[in-house]
Parts: structure tokens; C-alpha cells; sequence
């Protein structure tokens, strides 16, 4: 059916959700079934306002400067839809002859799609909804990986090795150093830490993730172990680790008034882990928090995932033509030696509401620590990575 | 006069200082009045343990691989000598006949190379002794600047601009962020962020540096101003900020009895200024806190830092074989269109005690922001950095 198309980006912006938006772009040029070609600003709130954007006006040569730009261009929210604002978005749709919807967006823009589509069949409305799936902390379910992810993944093992080589250097100053990674609910970002080791002992030295209840005694001894061993202590640990009773460790911060979904404020694991260890080890801790620095770094960016957005998008595009709907594109990883990834669909419902967390056989019996199923699930999403030196040990022999 | 040399790293770790360290040895192996060539551990720490390395064991391969690799090799310390410390280095200088003392270091390591020079003289024993010059900080004075800061400066350059483009972008959940920088008293790092805008109005809109008292109340104005105004807030502030009073503004964590040092615990500046903003304008504000990230990154530094940072380690080896000692190495500015520098030597009375601030001429009436001849100074030591595209205005007029 031949109609126009609306796209919009939604949640943390990463490095690669630009890479998906010119994909929907350049592929929807391609159909004579697709007519305007609609960016909302700020996701569904510039929808509601109407503040929407003519994306056949942008030129080739930007929308390639676009792709290789981090961030997300158009703006996004984290609002979600009161029933009013359901029924306005339909009206919205129907003056404007709207009949492509694609989402850029993790679990909440997930939702947000399903509900559009499910109001859409209830009115008899022909539409087609697809949501893209893009998150940096990898929680969709039924996708291999999400686009972000990769990204990410690769800032922190160049990061973090070097900062790794950092506290190598000065833990005679600075033994204990704490990176607190994003991740409110899953461990994926923390995990991908362990990349930057180079050989066995090398940091991160102990992982911390949601998954697994954070044991206070448990976590000084570990580090008080490591530090009788190193001299010295990298610790990556995730935003959102919980202690046994399920409580957040670091949801002391106060509430603020103007958090629009009500959420406690995080950030502060790496100042509660110092805390713990300074009070109760007497050892010297400092914390590096990369914060937002680490989803929307172009350059170090991971080549596999910025190509994966651009199919992501594209296949959206076709999904939608091809008369479509009420899906999220996934990425489906191919057997064999050589990593390859094709795309896929599946429907809306089978995966809002859920949420996939770092499975059983991923995580080291330790708790502190991720297993090589894992690091052979990351490594080709990733990439090379630098390679740094240490002083050869036939130098470091007593003279 | 033929001896021994012996070299050593000391403070933080930067992106460079390991250049500087391939520079002493590769120049030192081309001198016959060079003997051994002795690195010590951990700075003075190993020279006093006798925790020495032999330099000239380090393949030609690895040295370059060396070059390129951030952090410090030889790892570093932060210790200080008492008066026996000084004693027994000079002992073990004469048992080892090392006539060649070179220190990789910023004040702190100027100051133990001043005090070794004139031991050594008292005792009328022929050492020569140079300090190398490497702080992120660029508070050493009698250079144009210090090898390191160029690269911290381009690593915030980029990621600051990316963590503005993430502003922007998702302002309507995560208005204001706060990016804690690097900088104990002064406030070269923080100006640095200052290279991140790509045209006016771009991120950051508010810096403060610690050379300026910081008044919470302008503070707060500022920053509901520049809210009102663009609907979201990058503020850089430096980890050393004092307020009118003249105390940090994030001294007021738990002292730790292992600092060896004594130091208050900083890094909690961004913490401060968060809770400053929700507790009095109701916006919810997050900080980013790259800490050791930003210092030692390998694939964000800067060429004009790499270069000169092998520069200065070569000229201290050359100026030490040439008989003269007592000395700092010196980056000199030429004049000209082109950006150009030569080495230079200063005698370490002159740099040691002393402390380069962020000069009146570069911090603009506002107090908030740098100026033009500041821009002037760093540009040409930083080089190219990424461009970023926006969404075109034509594609941005309502429809």
C-alpha cells in the first residue's frame, strides 16, 4: 500500500543508531510505495507535537556524514503513551497518511510500537509497525545481539585496557581502581570489560553484574586477595548491582522531582565499592565513570555493529513494504568458523515485557568473572583491538 | 665523562610518557659515554629497593611497540625522599657508576631531581641530572606546555563533543550533564573541553575552572539560564574547584589512611554539582567521570604529544652527555603561522616549587568559559578532530 513513512529514534542515544536512521532513509527512497518520509523529533514527544521533520530534504552527502555521526540525530525521549495520546498519534497518522512506523529503540520503544500497532488493528487502520532494535546494554530478547552493544563493548576493552595498564603503573599511589559501567537492570556492559585483557592476570581482575547478588564480606575479601597478590586492583563493576536483598547499592542518591518516569537516580557503585573498600580495607580506592562517554564514542566504535545498524534499518524498511508488521528486526548469527549475521523479524509480543539478562552459562562459578563461552560469543562482535606492550621479562630480570 | 645511566617515570601515567622513555634509551644506546642503561621501578621506590631493569635487554621491536603503548612501563610512584633516601641513592649511584640521572616526571619528580642534583654537588660527585617533563596537568612552568597535556586535551576534545551530541539528543529525559575533569589547581584540563564545540552554543556551554572561586549561587543562575535557553546543559568542571573560602568543593570525603600522601580524596566534584542543580532547580542532572580513562588513551592522543614527548626525551640525553646538568627540558613555541616547537633546558631552580595556573588572558570576563587566545594556544597541539553532522536546517523547518 502505497503511503508515508514516519521514523523516530528513542532512549540512550549510541554510537551507531545514526548508522539505522539513514539506512530507513536511503532504503525508503528506493520505494515507490513510500511517500513523505518523516523524522519526529525526540521520539514520540515531538510525534504528539507534531514537530516532525521532511528527511527526503536531507542530501546524500549529509545523511553519510549522518552515519558515521554519534548519537542520535533526531532527538529522542524516554516518554511513554497515556491512552489520549494513543488515539492523538492515530489521528496524527491518519490526517498525515501515515502508514510506516519504525521505531529505533530498546524495550520501552518496543512497547510503545506494540501499542500502536494493536490500536491501529482495533481502528481498522492499515499500518505497519517495526521496531528497531538498538540498545547498548543488550537486553532484547530474540535478537543474538543488539546494535550498540558491540560499540560499547569495544570503548570498554580499549578503556579499560588502558586503564588497567594505569593502575599497573600506579598502584604504588593508587592501588584500587573501580570503572563503573552502565547497566541498570542486565550485566552485558560490565561483562564486556573482561576484553581488555591482553593475557591471564591482566585487569579487569574482578566483574561485578547484576545478575548475581553483590555479597559485601564476599567482594573485600576478593579484593583484598587480589591485592595481596598485585599489589594492585581493577575492579569493573555494573551501575546496577544489587545487593542480597535485592536492594540497588547505589539507590541512596535522593529522588528527584524531575525524573519523569520516577526512577531512583544510579551512578554511584563506583563511590559505594571505594567506600567499602577504603572504610573496611584501608587500602586507597578511586573510581572511573565513563558515564554517556562510553555509548557514543564514533571512533572507537565497532565496525561489525555499525553495519549491522545499517542492515537493521534497511531490512525495516523492506519488512514494511512487503506488507509487514508488528514486528522487531533481530539479528540472527550464522553457524560456522567466520562470524556472519543475517537479519530477521519477530513479532512485537513475543518481546516487550521481557528482558534478557547474562545467561547461566556465561558467568564463572566465581561470580566475579565471565566464562569463555562468553568471550567467544563478544569477541567477533567486536573486533581487533590494540595490542600493548610491557617490557619484555628478560629486561626485568634483577641486575 | 663515561657512566652509567639510569631513567625512571614518575607520577600519573599518561597517553605519551612511554615515548619519552623509548627516547632515552634509543638515544642513550647511540652515545659511547654511555654505559649501562639502567630503568628503575616504580621511580625512586625501585631505585631505593634496587628494583632496577636493564634497558639495553629491550629488542628494537619492542621499543617501538613500547612507543605506541600508554601508561608507564616502568610504573611510577608518587613518593617523596627523605634525607637518609637521598644518602642511600647516592651510595648506590657510586657503587653502580651512574653518572646520568634522568627523571620522566612533573613537579613533584623536578623537585627529587633538584635535590639529587645538589647532593651530588655537595658531594662533589659528577652526576647529571635532568628532569623530563610529562604531567597532564600543564602546570610546569617555564615550558610552553607539557608533554601529555596535548592528548588528555584532544581525548576530551572528542569525547566531549560526543557526550554533548548525547545531550542534546536525549535533553528531554537527561537535561543536564556534568563532565568531571582531570585538574587538582588548575584548570588547563578542564579548558581543554572548550575544543569540543564544532560552532557556537555547542557543548560545553558552562566551564569552571579552579583558578576562578566558584560562588554556587552564579552557578546555579548559570546553569537555569542556559537551560531556559537550549533546553539541556554540558557543564566541564575540574576536579580541583574550590569555592570563595578556598576549599574543594569535593574535600569533604572520609580521609583514607592509606593515601600515602595525606591528601583529601578528590573526584567528587561531579557528584557535588549534581546535587547542587536537582536540590535547587528541580533538573535532573547525571555526571560523567572519565578519571584515568582520559590520560591514557593510545588511540585518542594527540601526534604533535607522541612527537614531542620522544622529542624531549632525546634532548635530555644529548643535553646530559654534553656536561650539562641540573636541569628541565623545555617545549619553546616558535613564532610563525605554522605550528612549530624546538627544545629547550631551564635550570630546575627555576621550575621546582613553582606552579603554572590557567592565565588571566585565557579565562574569559564571565568567569564560565575560555577565551580566543586560549583557543589559539591549544589548538595547534591537539590537531584534527572528528566532525560531527547535525540535521540540516532545510530539513528541520515545520511540516
Amino acid at each position: 500500500m502505497r503511503g508515508n513513512l514516519i521514523v523516530g529514534q528513542s532512549g540512550g542515544p549510541t554510537a551507531v543508531v545514526n548508522a539505522s536512521l539513514v539506512a530507513v532513509i536511503q532504503e525508503a527512497l528506493r520505494h515507490d510505495a513510500i511517500g513523505e518520509i518523516y523524522g519526529m523529533r525526540f521520539g514520540v514527544l515531538g510525534l504528539l507535537r507534531e514537530d516532525l521533520v521532511d528527511l527526503r530534504r536531507v542530501s546524500s552527502e549529509m545523511l553519510e556524514e549522518l552515519r558515521r555521526t554519534p548519537s542520535a540525530a533526531l532527538g529522542t525521549s524516554r516518554a511513554g503513551l497515556g491512552d489520549d495520546d494513543v488515539d492523538r498519534i492515530m489521528r496524527i497518522f491518519q490526517a498525515r497518511g501515515i502508514r510506516y512506523f519504525l521505531y529505533i529503540g530498546g524495550n520501552g520503544s518496543a512497547a510503545t510500537a506494540l501499542r500502536l500497532h494493536r490500536r491501529a488493528a482495533d481502528l481498522r487502520y492499515d499500518l505497519w509497525v517495526i521496531a528497531i532494535p538498538k540498545t547498548i546494554d543488550n537486553d532484547l530478547v530474540e535478537t543474538d545481539h543488539c546494535p550498540g552493544h558491540p560499540s560499547v563493548a569495544r570503548w570498554l576493552a580499549v578503556s579499560v585496557r588502558e586503564a588497567g595498564l594505569d593502575t599497573e603503573a600506579i598502584g604504588t599511589a593508587d592501588p584500587v581502581k573501580v570503572v563503573e559501567t552502565m547497566g541498570r537492570h542486565t550485566g552485558w556492559v560490565a561483562a564486556s570489560t573482561a576484553l581488555a585483557r591482553q593475557r591471564e592476570g591482566d585487569a579487569p581482575h574482578l566483574i561485578y553484574l547484576p545478575e548475581r547478588p553483590f555479597v559485601r564480606q564476599r567482594f573485600l575479601a576478593d579484593v583484598e586477595r587480589v591485592h595481596r597478590e598485585r599489589g594492585h586492583v581493577l575492579i569493573a563493576a555494573a551501575e546496577g548491582l544489587v545487593d542480597e536483598r535485592g536492594q540497588f547499592l547505589a539507590a541512596s542518591q535522593r529522588p528527584v522531582e524531575a525524573d519523569p518516569l520516577g526512577r531512583p537516580q544510579f551512578g554511584g557503585v563506583g563511590a559505594v565499592l571505594c567506600d567499602l573498600v577504603m572504610t573496611h580495607l584501608q587500602i586507597k580506592a578511586r573510581f572511573d565513570k565513563p558515564g554517556t562517554m562510553q555509548r557514543v564514542s564514533a571512533l572507537l566504535s565497532s565496525r561489525v555493529d555499525a553495519e549491522e545498524a545499517y542492515r537493521v534499518g534497511q531490512a525495516a524498511v523492506r519488512e514494511a513494504v512487503a506488507g509487514r508488521g508488528g514486528t522487531m528486526m533481530t539479528l540472527v548469527r550464522e553457524r560456522g568458523p567466520v562470524y556472519r549475521s543475517t537479519t530477521g523479524a519477530v513479532p512485537l509480543d513475543r518481546v516487550v515485557g521481557d528482558i534478557r539478562r547474562v545467561p547461566e552459562e556465561f558467568i564463572a562459578p566465581s561470580g566475579y568473572d565471565v566464562t569463555s563461552a562468553y568471550m567467544d560469543y563478544i569477541r567477533p562482535l567486536v573486533g581487533p583491538l590494540p595490542q600493548y606492550a610491557r617490557l619484555a621479562p628478560a629486561a626485568r630480570t634483577p641486575i
